[in-house]
């Protein structure tokens, strides 16, 4: 198995392909990772979610990172890195442009508010937000079987 | 669906059925998440890697976080999380039985010492070492669907 570096072509690629990547956010230096489904448009990834602890430590450092990866064998994967700022798309005016584009992107595919969505059972409703993460910075690994 | 926090025994079971991860760990504010297989030991996480940017990250700042989960259908899933503490295994007397209790846990499964084992082609070797991540925090969460 060698390991090379992707290019940013074949990491747009494999962002656009995955509909789920695990989000690192942190606090006071200690980093908490959630599973979240998301959609590319251009330089940002767009998400869904309920308030709750992510959105919280998100709006207290927006510094974030989504990491994706694809597995087609123990010897052949990829792993894209996206590390980027937090940014909520507020229901105000001025951004219903930005509001309705997500919406769009992420409904095309069922069940786009999941896992995201969704708060335990017996928990009381928080507000729901649209989100997106700008892609400052894009790096991918991609393991291939030697021939 | 509807989702249900998982209790102790629950995540535990995820911890010891999954190999793989992600591994979240934070300089300056900024999250970087990075795929990692490992095993579980008592209150511990055991891993591998060689010397790179996740391991310098840790050895500013020990504080992670591991993240897992299992999709058994777009309405079926769980995700556990732990936050604990980075440690190294170094390779010197008093850490012998951690490392070779290490290497016997991890040599358990093919492939162990990937991704985290191995560097893009062209770049120099680095030092390889062992590690363990404390469980300080275990939380979790399913979803189910509704019958």
């Amino acid at each position: 198995m060698i390991i090379v570096e992707m290019d940013r072509t074949g990491c747009l690629a494999l962002l656009d392909a995955a509909r789920m990547g695990r989000l690192g956010c942190a606090r006071d230096g200690q980093p908490y990772v959630v599973p979240i489904t998301f959609t590319r448009d251009g330089g940002y990834l767009y998400g869904f979610s309920l308030v709750g602890q992510k959105v919280s430590w998100m709006r207290d450092n927006p510094k974030v990172c989504v990491q994706l990866d694809e597995f087609t064998g123990t010897r052949a994967w990829k792993s894209v890195v996206v590390q980027g700022r937090y940014e909520e798309l507020p229901d105000r005016i001025g951004w219903k442009t930005q509001r309705d584009r997500a919406w769009s992107l992420l409904s095309r595919h069922a069940d786009w508010w999941e896992p995201g969505g969704l708060k335990p059972a017996g928990e009381a409703p928080t507000p729901h937000l649209f989100y997106r993460i700008s892609i400052d910075e894009l790096t991918g690994r991609e393991a291939r079987p030697v021939q």
